[in-house]
């Protein structure tokens, strides 16, 4: 790991700066897959299974069987695990749910506000060599309490048209029982225009590589919603002089396993801690099954060491990590003051790796800086926000002139006429 | 107006189908201008305006000088009007505030969620013959209320490098004082991207022509967010045999003034009623001063007849207007059933003009059917909410064991050696 000693000002943006990605080669094999989904729909995507995934899908959908056989396939205490990871999100997001507004502004004007579910949704879980089982509940789980009428879960299958056992399990755990077998761009085209057996959904979410990324930033030009921005995941950990480096380092391992094009950022108040932490990452990556990966994602990997918290903590909020953990002492002072993170992780005895299963808080979290303006996935991410107004005749006698004065200086006559019409009628 | 009486469910999809609009054409002229901002920086702003507004900018910022005078150049009238809505929206918008979330989901491991302002806001406020101060309070009072440390407000000037006057005291009555004198897709590259005297911005909230339109669209790929995709206005108006035919037209029409492309609906179970309005409305268009953009928007309007509130409320729902008038006996229960739709004027007395300016609700809406996935501006939409967990040494242990199966079984052994390290420490 490259270590940095007080970089000055224009170093640090050069360090800190993360690689952007030329995703038009990858706009140009999507963009036929989108189209032929639109118009060739469920046979398309037999089609796109047969010629990408090599599988014969005669249905396109999980059957009820498959769903009940599920469960035995899972061994007894990943079950109880995925069950307690289940209550926990479950209680920090039914703890989102807000009450509506509703309030008499001024004497005979009342503006409320309800949050309705989005109807229907899509959730995508990717699969491959480990299908994100703790993706569906990350989704799922907001999705039901929001209320959402219609929930699709997409996830392509194995050669044997099969979707992986604890990801039927867990969705079943759930109660979601659309899963269609279709993995990919063409998922999310599916999803975004609908086919014959396939509902178009309002709203997209879920992670994936970079075709499922791409299809997701297409389709959201033309009328689906999609959570946000993807981009590669990223963890930046602050440590001090007291910090435990076995803990760091494994923390930042934990990320850099995640993909070659993870971001892992080490700050430190103290080098000697830095260069700790950097020994027991060469230490434990001998034994890491993703070592691979983790080392090509460590090259573009930087520790920091800076002067003070304070030089730690302008760092933090200028980079804005996805995730952020505070491995420092007295780390609850500095948790108040981060204004640009994805999800916090406090304190020496929380991993991410907590954060991404089973305390509560959604793993579904803006990277790539985008932590400045957007928040991670949670209730909210599954209502919109719907704003009434009631106005009675006395109401309209008080406001009434004041509109009609304000429609006229921005000479919306029309609008204007809208009020002084009724005011007429009611004198 | 065309009206169709009970049409056929794929009539009725021709008959909803929003125009849609090519704009290809406008991103080539578009990517340009981002392009020559993002090097150029100030200088490129200053040739822009002298290019396309004919305007020489000594200076970019909008002088306290200039500020100060606003007030005495807006008739007193216009003043008082321009205060009450403040009032009202101020009201509406900061009881939009939520508290914040702190619970332990099970003992040792404490979830947390707190909503911060988005640091840095730019608020594009469109000039042209009418130049919208409703729109600098509809943006400006949920930023100051969300406490956004930098708020800027970027609105093009007239030919004297003058800033409308009651936009001016708009922002000054709000103590906005960061104004830059540029519009169109060179403001919002500027905001975008930075210049040496414009600092950049985390989200751009607005309005705009498709220029502005399309260059907020190309730089939400490039690090910044924006409010929602911008489509034309709609209203949908819904009324029965008791409706008062001439308030209906009145509203359809304040819709029409605003744009060629416009949208405007009228839902009547009467087909009787459908013929008044659609008289009323040749009757009140003789005497509109934008008759010529009302009459255009209103050739690709409809009138549809329905059987009965049920059916309306269907089509309402599918179509998910940006404005809905419900102008009938009752409206309080039906209501109650929209789920689609960005702001509802409830009743005879509720024209669309009071939320365009005063009721206190915001009139940045979803237009195209966004309404389905999107909410419209609100207090919300100037926060990222972060996540934080705290784990203790007791907490990891009951619930560290789950998080390593979860990981093992999602083959991620890095994720599941953050815990199991912790672990061993504490045994």
């Amino acid at each position: 790991m490259q270590i940095y000693v007080k970089p000055k000002e224009n170093d640090l943006i050069q360090i800190l700066r993360r690689p952007s990605y030329d995703l038009s080669k990858v706009e140009k094999i999507v963009d036929p897959i989108l189209d032929k989904v639109k118009r060739g729909g469920d046979r398309a995507l037999r089609k796109f299974a047969l010629e990408y995934d090599h599988v014969e899908l005669q249905e396109l959908w999980v059957s009820e069987e498959e769903l009940a056989r599920a469960e035995d396939q899972v061994p007894k205490k990943l079950r109880k695990a995925i069950k307690v990871a289940k209550e926990n999100i479950w209680k920090f997001h039914g703890a989102q749910r807000t009450s509506d507004l509703d309030m008499e502004v001024i004497k005979g004007i009342n503006c409320s506000r309800k949050s309705v579910p989005i109807q229907r949704v899509g959730l995508y879980v990717p699969g491959g060599s480990a299908p994100l089982f703790s993706t569906v509940l990350m989704l799922g789980i907001p999705a039901i309490i929001a209320g959402c009428e219609e929930i699709i879960l997409s996830t392509p299958t194995n050669r044997l048209a099969e979707v992986n056992a604890v990801v039927l399990y867990t969705a079943g755990l759930l109660g979601i029982k659309k899963i269609l077998k279709v993995g990919g761009a063409q998922a999310i085209a599916a999803m975004a225009y609908g086919t014959e057996t396939v509902s178009k959904v309002d709203k997209i979410f879920g992670p994936g590589n970079q075709y499922v990324t791409v299809a997701k930033q297409l389709v959201a030009k033309d009328m689906v919603a999609i959570d946000m921005p993807a981009g590669p995941s990223e963890v930046l950990v602050f440590v001090d002089k007291e910090s435990n480096a076995a803990f760091a380092a494994a923390d930042l391992l934990s990320q850099a396993e995640h993909g070659v094009d993870s971001q892992v950022i080490l700050v430190s108040t103290s080098k000697k801690k830095a260069e700790e932490v950097s020994l027991q990452i060469e230490e434990q990556l001998k034994d890491l099954p993703r070592k691979d990966i983790a080392k090509e994602a460590l090259k573009f990997s930087a520790a920091i060491v800076v002067e003070d918290r304070e030089a730690a903590l302008d760092i933090i909020n200028k980079y804005g990590p996805e995730h952020l953990i505070l491995s420092v002492s007295k780390p609850e002072k500095l948790a108040a003051k981060i204004v640009n993170a994805g999800s916090v992780f406090v304190g020496e005895y929380t991993p991410e790796s907590a954060g991404d299963y089973a305390s509560g808080t959604n793993h579904t979290l803006p990277t790539n800086g985008w932590a400045r303006s957007y928040s991670g996935v949670s209730l909210d991410s599954f209502y919109k926000k719907i704003t009434f107004q009631q106005i009675t005749p006395e109401g309209l006698r008080s406001l009434g002139p004041h509109i009609e004065t304000m429609a006229e200086a921005e000479q919306l006559e029309g609008h204007k006429n809208a009020v002084t019409i009724r005011l007429k009628h009611l004198s």
